[in-house]
């Protein structure tokens, strides 16, 4: 499957015409796996540290599945946002450690669990809608090799809830926290701690929540100075960046 | 100045002709005063309770010295909102109860102070930037009677600057939270007591804040089940709302 | 289910170790019941002055009839928002008293019906369209045990239909008032009684209405100084606000 | 100035050669006079019964006047909007009807007032700070021949002020309503009458107004039937339609 | 039906205690019939000019019957916008003139068809997909009493189209101009003839249409003086405004 | 200043090591001149075919005169957008070729004039306040050796004066065309010609306008085909790639 | 079909009554045909160098089968976007070189292939879900007898999957750039290449691209100055300038 | 300056009553030092491990300089961001490590500094307009004791200036991308780097960049999954952050 070229790279490495800094870098900048309707950068996991993640929505079940299988025949592990339980069954066939998770609708084949963090991640949620969010930022930090903490329905309105989780959410090494509605949680959580703190609106709310806008831009002008945020429902962003900083 | 008609009523009143509920259904429908540029209300006190407030923006200071001779001619008390200095010179010199705030920019003449609430008004602001509308509803509670407990400079990002005035804020009737930026306070000081919240947004923040529209969309969005919301900046409405509900 | 620790403090404060005001503050602080994917708050009547209320929507049946019966096994009442028919049925068979409106998607369960308010609460809608929300906010009102007057299709471009309900309205301790559309009927409602007025758009119209977004600015920008405002279609927020106005 | 094409034309009219029907035919699709920085179009008060007018943003003095002066060489009067008081004084020195108006920035040169229109058009503004753009609507409505009605400061929130004018209000053939803030006034004053109403947002207001914004929504949301929507602030456009409207 | 209050006044009226005058005053502000969920108001007719409307949208098919049903006992005519082909079916077996026009979704009873109009009004639409629109317009000004001149598919794009209907265009009192779109075409139109133009925005289009918004906001902005604007996709309003403008 | 890597490749170049082709391709790819708050990239002329354009707005006059000498020590041309009257006085000194042109607020250095177009560029604009947008594309096409046909004040609401330039305007390879207000005008002019269209939304207009929103969407959603758009007021991008359209 | 007029002009111009230039000018504004619903254009390949498209897209199948069957008398090639398999089946009856592309819906008959084009197009989409998109551009430019040259799934994160098409991309005479998301890909390949770049924004993406807006905003402010852009999802509109811009 | 409490506490410490963990925690939740206009936190550095910063912005020179000079009593840095040249002059007569940053408009005085970063922070900027915000996030960093690596005017349309850059790009362990306009740099670069990216949007542009919205929808749309956005213009939020994620 690997064209020519890099056969002959590495020939040239293992006889030493050059070096490994070179062969690294070479890696780097390798081209991808031509699947027509998509491009698999079977790379990535030595560039970003990370397997490759597969974003289901806007694929069809056979699109997924077919990446699917590709990634798992170089890499040990897969994630599958936004898709169905139909990708589920299709690979659970195949790979046994095939694993659904309704609520974020979200497949994971997971082979190889190792642990790389420096230290727990945290991951805080305003209201019991926005676990599903929540959750996929969870599975992501899991299957890039972290701890996580989780500690769902801990809104604003009800203080003592969040104040009783003190102690927790100051263990960790770098915290996200999950909110629609008005998205007040992330600058009080802020306020409590001194790590990063990635901030993920969700879409919960109705009426002039429009869709997620009013808690984007609430997390967005956060008087909490260690907030950052992420596109709206970004559970996974939010997951992965939370890996890079907690990387040791 | 009252028209012929009003006369003939008081007078069939005091003879007993229509009795005192008619009287007062009648008084309440009452016409106006006509300056030409604008039409004075004389009856408001007795229709709302309160006073005529002048809304200063977008008048001249003429326009605005005139109105306010004509109401201190039948109302004790005026208050005038979003104005300047030279209003107040001008006053000064005829009514020598006449004060400024210069943060928020209110000229207010009050010759008769009476307490009337039921209880405390409470009012909270997030950062030194949203004082002058703290203010402006401060003062506004204040000429219709009632007492007032400021508290300022308690943003969701110190929680533990704003749990100290945890008893302060339980004694009051109804609370005026004032924040801008992410608008969160309203929030999060809704869970912490039983009473009615007024939050005032304000335009204090920069980027996505855009003018106020972010802390907007957050109070009215708010987790909070006791929070309504007035407009952006709009320090006089929240402590006529609060006033009205004080009131014993 | 309560943890010991609330024994030992009950039992402190049985014997005089602690006083009764120190008891309430205790309790006031006290944690919540955790079911996993939510966190019943059980003091919030005490706090609050009111039963928990579930929002229904983004809720499974299963998780809205479990939480509704924790619920009533500590509390005489629930209200049950943006809820079907389903669990309307499930909780019927074991609470005799429960109830469907189908209208507004409310489900209640009310066992001890108490009347605590200073005086009527009024409810006003300016279409047919717009009866849900002012049935939620209706439901709600009553349940937090207030007598509560309603008047229908009392739009602004008819107005004698609204002028002859003067009287109605000028009887009330605080007035509901809903809209979609333009939203104008807050500001004229508000001119005509000297009490506080709570407007809540809906997301009624079409168009440039842009899901309700037209009603909530108009109402923010309202020229009465009396109203205050709650989320587009957001009955339950408008009628717990009035309780806690009308509380005697 | 007039090309030979159109002395030949005219001379076949004359002859016979073409009728009437065709001449005015020709006349309506005649060009215009370049001034290379603009094109008066002379033909306009054939075309649509109304002189040339000079929108004045973004045009210097110097253009302004220049234009004006052309347009007076072939038309009594000319009608300049949203200008400043050195173009009055300029043009006051050949044109002695020459009039400024500085709440509107208005200048007009009326040397030919000739009545034409079926009935009154009534022009309604909601408060003071709404004047400017209801005298633009007036100064056109004028000069367009009409007989103007005003009312100004009749606000929704004074329900009282805007009743006693009903009577006026029904004698007119068409009426421009002009309002900041939640543009609530059309759809009182639609309900009243049975005659078109022309709604003109302004941008009076503050915070969530958004410069003119929530008036026009509200207003396309109007739930009187009878209601027509002109941009923002753009009260000559509403005195021009009312024209067309109440032509004989 | 009527109250007694009514059979009163309408007996002084014949016997000469009441002028004619003020007989017209008090029906004109005569109360409605109370459907409990609905207030139908028989006297629009005589206060507007038009019978009674029923917009479908939010009615359930029972609802919309019984309305119609209603009205239908006092007047001869009704229209039913955006309702179903249910409704229609409903009501034809006891109305054999009920109508129903599928594009549009109207249904319309017409036993009474006058005409009273001053002249014709014209309908012109851009776009195929604009027709429904156009077509709520044209059967709201016929059941108005108008007649009414449709020309469909005369987009900007192709400007010969248009051109050749100018002789059309200009022999009409008013028009009417649907597009969505970019919402060029009223501002063509509008040059082009010297009657005034009810523009009519359509939620044709896609993308950065916003459902609407493009078209609207051209229309706000339109270079031809003679344009107001309607809400999106309202096609009755239109037809409302012009049957006013054309009424003799 | 070139640094000796590119000496070498030059001479390499010369010596026949490299093919034309390689050093053409060395060259697209050769680095920038730095001068610490800007990197001016000398070899944008070989790529893009353009000398460097200097975008005058957010640098000082002093940042703007140091670019532009640089730039003018390699390249014959340079043209400065956005900028004002002291960068014009500072260059002119040094080069008597420096022209400023007020309108536009632009400043060109013009020294080497060479026409290399296939046909000519047509720049069409709406309203007088268009102008200085449509002189800013006007001389980039002219800078970039264009034959440049300009026709101003054509807007759509006068329709017979824009037909009177048709055949101008079938005349050209690629039109632009400037308009502010509902922006109509390239929707018009598309469907005349058969040729490309650059829409370019100025911000001109008030209220609903919204600083050339409407215009631009207005544009986006243009029903004739032949219509692509650039941002608001951009009249260099226009002309830029009006440019590389004509090209020969 | 033809009206007779044409038949007198068609005798007249072979006689030698009218020249040719005066014959093309005469068919270039000739009439279109009109289906009641619609009015088709069988001269628009004169005018504009292309046969009919049909927009599918708010169609009834009907409609748009009979449009095809018109186009296709008088053309040998249509091409229908926004369409169903329905069309095809209907069509393929009838015309056996008709195709169905399901990724994009297009609908194509093509009979005459000819290639009249100066280069080749480029098409470069961002991700795996743009392809649609592309593919209607890629299918719009075919079809008007372009070589079209296309490379999917060359996002911006993976920079060297792009790079890697240097050669491809600058070997196009005009590029066509379809991306959703951030939109960011037209402004990289933009400074890569010295020819016109349309750039296409598409509605993928979640949260805060808030259907395609992002994107869209992204690209109208690209840095590179070679870019326009079309509607949002406008594949057809950016294949058919790019022909336009590379006819011979 | 102390309360008595903190000394009580502190002597129980010394005497071995509370451990170093319990005395730890006092110390987080110990209260601020109140100037009346505004709570100083002299413990955030102890919490935050950064010294109290100044926003300037909305505040007077005397308020500003008040702050700083009782921030520098307890801390041996401070941080003025939003000021001018004022409060520098006034502070630098007491403190002589006063320095004034005149692009970014921040004042510094930096008496203690410490190296405690794990790597370098990149700050990428794309264009000259954006050096401002690049230099507030830099001068954060620094002062919170970071090594710095800047690069300015790396914009994605000069891409050969940005990967000549890669080296030191991959050299960071966290990098900061500012950019105005499209706001495309965060994506290429992260897609470059295998650290988190933070993405500072800015409002640098014109027309449809509606002030950093386009910028910052953009980032917050990013198809690079290591990127975080904070709010347009806040480049001290990007340093705080980075700081953060640098600590060692």
């Amino acid at each position: 499957m690997l064209p020519e070229e890099i056969k002959r790279v590495l020939r040239e490495y293992k006889e030493g015409e050059i070096d490994e800094k070179e062969m690294e870098a070479y890696l780097v900048d390798l081209p991808y796996e031509n699947l027509e309707f998509a491009k698999i950068d079977h790379h990535r996991a030595l560039r970003h540290g990370f397997p490759e993640v597969i974003f289901g929505q806007n694929k069809t079940t056979d699109q997924t599945v077919t990446i699917a299988k590709h990634i798992l025949q170089k890499s040990p592990n897969v994630l599958i946002t936004r898709t169905g339980e139909e990708v589920y069954t299709l690979l659970k066939s195949n790979f046994a450690e095939c694993c659904y998770h309704p609520l974020s609708r979200i497949v994971t084949v997971i082979r190889n669990k190792t642990s790389n963090g420096r230290g727990k991640i945290g991951i805080f949620s305003a209201g019991t809608a926005d676990i599903p969010v929540a959750e996929e930022a969870s599975l992501t930090a899991e299957i890039m090799g972290n701890e996580v903490l989780t500690c769902y329905d801990v809104g604003v309105a009800g203080l003592h809830r969040l104040l009783s989780q003190r102690d927790d959410m100051r263990s960790c090494t770098v915290l996200i926290v999950v909110a629609g509605m008005e998205g007040a949680l992330p600058s009080v959580v802020g306020g409590l701690v001194d790590v990063p703190v990635i901030a993920v609106p969700t879409s919960v709310g109705y009426g002039a929540s429009f869709n997620g806008l009013a808690a984007l831009l609430g997390m967005l002008n956060s008087c909490s100075s260690n907030v950052t945020v992420v596109n709206i429902d970004n559970g996974f962003g939010a997951g992965y960046v939370a890996s890079l900083i907690n990387r040791a």
